[in-house]
């Protein structure tokens, strides 16, 4: 699928009869807008001139402060200083690789790994090698042959970059020990590594899982995003970096946008320091939760033998495999047709795996609405286990392109 | 002066004490708050899913619509789909080199020229070669030298900087005519013009200045920004391309930072539609003009013999030339010791020129402050030329290293 067909399908996908289970927009309508409104009010009324002016490349110091109030929710303690503020993570992400890669680096992604890093990696020319994941995300023995393989082809690699929490597309979470020893393997190897953690406080169980910046203040990036956890809209994300690469970040981020806006960052500030953002992020939880749960029973129920899927504890993602000799790609207009959109897998990976793959979202839809598009999807599945049965395999329609773009909804 | 120098420079500049003529920092206090607390509380009761959710890279439909107005003041036409909504014009500066440039490829800038563009510049390893101004800005004689020699010297030229209007630094701008020849240069040597226009609705007198982009759709991208016609810390501007590079452009912001923050761009597309903006900026105008005349009525009456400057039309800026001998650089630490700041000239150029030159801004200080700030710079100016009497020329004080970086406060 090329960028332009992605395109048009989304375009199709979103209109309101298709029940998507493509995008990944959050439920930012479980927000009660007066949190927000009562919160910008009081800005403006109070700090109208700081908030409507230039402001620091590295972001306002009081944002920085209650950072560290958030990550310590997953572990980490830093100094604001540690912090630099950008407009969404995925500048941040852009800010890493410009600072880190040169063209024909190599970088090493889960396989499958999200779509937007991918675009970053690849606008800067980076040379992208994806490792194997199992049940627990990254594989460790997937990870030291690959580091051993691409440093005996005489190439260089500058990141490692991972999702450890609630993957997204893969819907799987490395556990404490796998997290250890990843972490063991990058120190061992001397690569940095990106740890990209928008969904940490959204797991469904127990305690946030503890980021592996935690145990690791020099050698591990940490992203993390108020994408998921307030707002996507506000675009206010940031990076906690070990003090050299802190430097180089605020620098980049001044040439590439001067400074985050004031008004974003502010908004977000005033309404931690005066909103109880705990309780709002724990009744997103529950609505993602209920969400999960609606989709994990209608897979159960409804899709056909030879079908599988990863059991998310958290975020916003399930990864389906389809039966051997189906193709999620050729599939998804035959899906559209039947009112229902995914994205195929494909766009997950740079050379051309993941045709059997699909990523499912129930991040946005009513949970009767997932119900219903799972229906229809097991619909069309099972109408292309018969096609296949029949005439044999559906066959690549097109050879894959690794063109996908990180369409915002595709986020 | 280096980067952490300027830095350093800019801490004690900021002290209350000290009058900063340094910093761009548009005047936000004279919008009045209330006109955006009503705006952005109809938003977020209106449209709050919207506001706070992911948007479109290219930027929102709508604003897109509403910049034809704001662009329509100085001529221009053009279509919603030739416009990409960025976080502040300066990431349109970023994404336009990204796209044009590779590293040793020549970009043309005005001499002197925007310390936020020179950053983006190096940042992308491009080779940047100054052309002489006079007093109606960019000089085309010294524009065909430049591109006749880079050219013989085997270099590519992939871009013409140039900020037509009320120029930052240099305070100039050119007339129509010198609009036309410029173009006539650009188009005949085949080089794409980067227009940067932020203060174009700023103008003192008549009508604002018509934009070169007004007369050729193909061969000129446009940047223009909010930051100085509502407010900077939204962090809202855009670029106007042609067909081709409009699609590119909106690749690289996908890639950069997904989409810019629909929370910023709704807040001020809800303004152009909700409020007096023209009046709005007639109210800038006027503030601006206070403190422009306040502050060439103190140069007039009190700069000592020797000094020169320029008397700008609109924006932000005047450029002042030291009597022979003396050095802004040098002079910088000691005009701060007298509590007045300004940027020493050689900040707006990659190659050490600018010692005699420094940028003076009247946009943010109050005009008493404004003539307090001219008369302290009088009296080091006058001291530093008896020192240059008494033991000949202050001399270097350390070589120029061009490293100077786009603080915020330099916008």
């Amino acid at each position: 699928m090329r960028a332009s067909e992605i395109r048009a399908l989304f375009a199709v996908a979103s209109r309101p009869e298709v029940v998507s289970l493509a995008g990944g927009m959050p439920y930012v309508q479980a927000l009660p807008v007066e949190m927000l409104t009562d919160t910008v009010e009081r800005l403006l009324r109070e700090r109208g001139p700081v908030a409507l002016q230039y402001g620091s490349g590295q972001g306002d110091v009081t944002l920085r402060e209650q950072i560290l109030d958030v990550i310590g929710e997953v572990g980490i303690s830093a100094h604001p200083d540690d912090i630099v503020v950008t407009t969404g993570s995925q500048m941040a992400l852009d800010l890493v690789t410009r600072v880190f890669c040169n063209p024909g680096d190599v970088v090493l992604v889960e396989s499958p790994s999200y779509v937007g890093a991918l675009g970053v990696f690849r606008a800067y020319e980076c040379d992208v090698v994806h490792v194997a994941m199992d049940d627990q995300g990254l594989e460790p023995t997937a990870l030291r042959e690959a580091i051993a393989a691409v440093r005996a082809s005489g190439r260089s690699i500058k990141l490692i970059y991972t999702i450890p929490s609630f993957h997204n597309p893969a819907g799987v979470t490395q556990g404490p020990e796998r997290r250890r020893e990843i972490l063991a393997i990058a120190r061992e190897a001397g690569i940095a590594l990106l740890e990209d953690d928008p969904y940490g406080l959204l797991g469904f169980e127990g305690e946030p899982p503890r980021a592996i910046r935690a145990d690791d203040a020099d050698g591990v990036i940490y992203l993390g995003s108020f994408s998921k956890t307030i707002a996507s809209g506000l675009r206010v994300g940031w990076a906690v970096a070990p003090h050299g690469v802190r430097d180089k970040l605020v620098l980049a981020a001044e040439a590439a946008v001067l400074c985050p806006s004031n008004y974003a960052q502010l908004t977000v500030s005033e309404y931690l320091a005066t909103q109880p953002w705990r309780e709002q992020i724990k009744s997103f939880r529950e609505v993602y939760r209920e969400r999960r749960d609606a989709m994990l029973d209608a897979l159960d129920t409804l899709m056909p033998a030879g079908t599988t899927w990863t059991v998310p504890a958290g975020g916003f993602y399930s990864w389906l495999t389809l039966p051997e000799g189906l193709d999620a790609t050729a599939m998804a207009p035959r899906a559209i047709a039947n009112l229902v959109a995914y994205v195929p897998g494909t766009g997950f990976y740079v050379d051309g795996q993941g045709r059997r793959n699909m990523r499912l979202s129930y991040c946005y839809p009513e949970p009767d609405r997932i119900r219903e598009g799972v229906r229809r999807l097991a619909g069309v599945i099972e109408s292309e286990i018969e096609l296949v049965h029949t005439f044999g395999s559906a066959g690549p329609a097109s050879p894959p392109s690794g063109s996908a773009v990180p369409a915002p909804d595709l986020a």
